[in-house]
């Protein structure tokens, strides 16, 4: 499947977020062609820590195919892996991180790369960073600079 | 609370694994001396890639006092953190991490503390590390033995 095509459907799940007024980040998971699960940000509403869209992408694709091992799957989301949501991608056995927007909050640029090619796993994810950029970088200005005027 | 005591009931959580055919770590959340979560790892029997005790631990814990920032709690793990683990711990505000055993397998000594420290959160996350080692490490040598045996 196409990566913009893909990075759109995750844009479109970060946009629920906004909607239920969530940080708005989406996240979606191909399998052989196929989409196995979508998720949002749901922190908030569900007042529980690991709630991100990532983490909520994984769990579904895990009880989709009824395996913890996500094996040659593709991730896609809108906004650069928190270390949390890194460790889960690596975790499961993803085989490839597509992201959107790069978290310029994130000062310390290697810990992505040491995460997703964790020595505990024999097991290494492919990153690639900036698909949509812009549109993603957008959503979540947007979703702050509303916040600010209320 | 005592931490020999917290851990010991950390590795009663662990034996539970055990006893489910799981790898057995266990973990359990303390705030204001008062036990707010047990977990333990269930990634075998869930087939969900997410379900380490830490993380069944952080949920339920944020589900008792309904709120994602777990600020004051100090959380019990048998074994040092995954990054993913790591991640969800500082995500959740935790004050201080108590461990068991060292991950031998964990190459990278410096991981750890630089996602407790990331810089995306105004928040670090204490480290003690080694309690009750010898026991934590045993629960786990001793359940890969029998593996191996069988």
């Amino acid at each position: 499947m196409d990566d913009n095509l893909c990075m759109r459907l995750a844009i479109k799940e970060g946009l629920k977020a906004c909607r239920e007024d969530e940080v708005p980040i989406g996240a979606i998971i191909v399998k052989d062609n196929v989409i196995i699960a979508k998720a949002h940000n749901k922190r908030n509403s569900s007042k529980i820590a690991t709630h991100h869209a990532e983490i909520l992408a994984i769990e579904k694709a895990c009880k989709k195919i009824g395996d913890w091992r996500l094996e040659g799957a593709i991730i896609y989301v809108t906004l650069e892996p928190c270390p949390m949501c890194a460790g889960a991608i690596a975790n499961s056995r993803i085989k490839k991180l597509v992201f959107g927007a790069y978290d310029t909050s994130a000062q310390n640029k290697t810990i992505l790369n040491t995460i997703l090619n964790d020595t505990r796993l024999n097991h290494k994810v492919e990153i690639l960073g900036g698909v949509l950029d812009e549109t993603c970088s957008e959503m979540l200005t947007g979703f702050f600079q509303k916040k600010r005027n209320k």
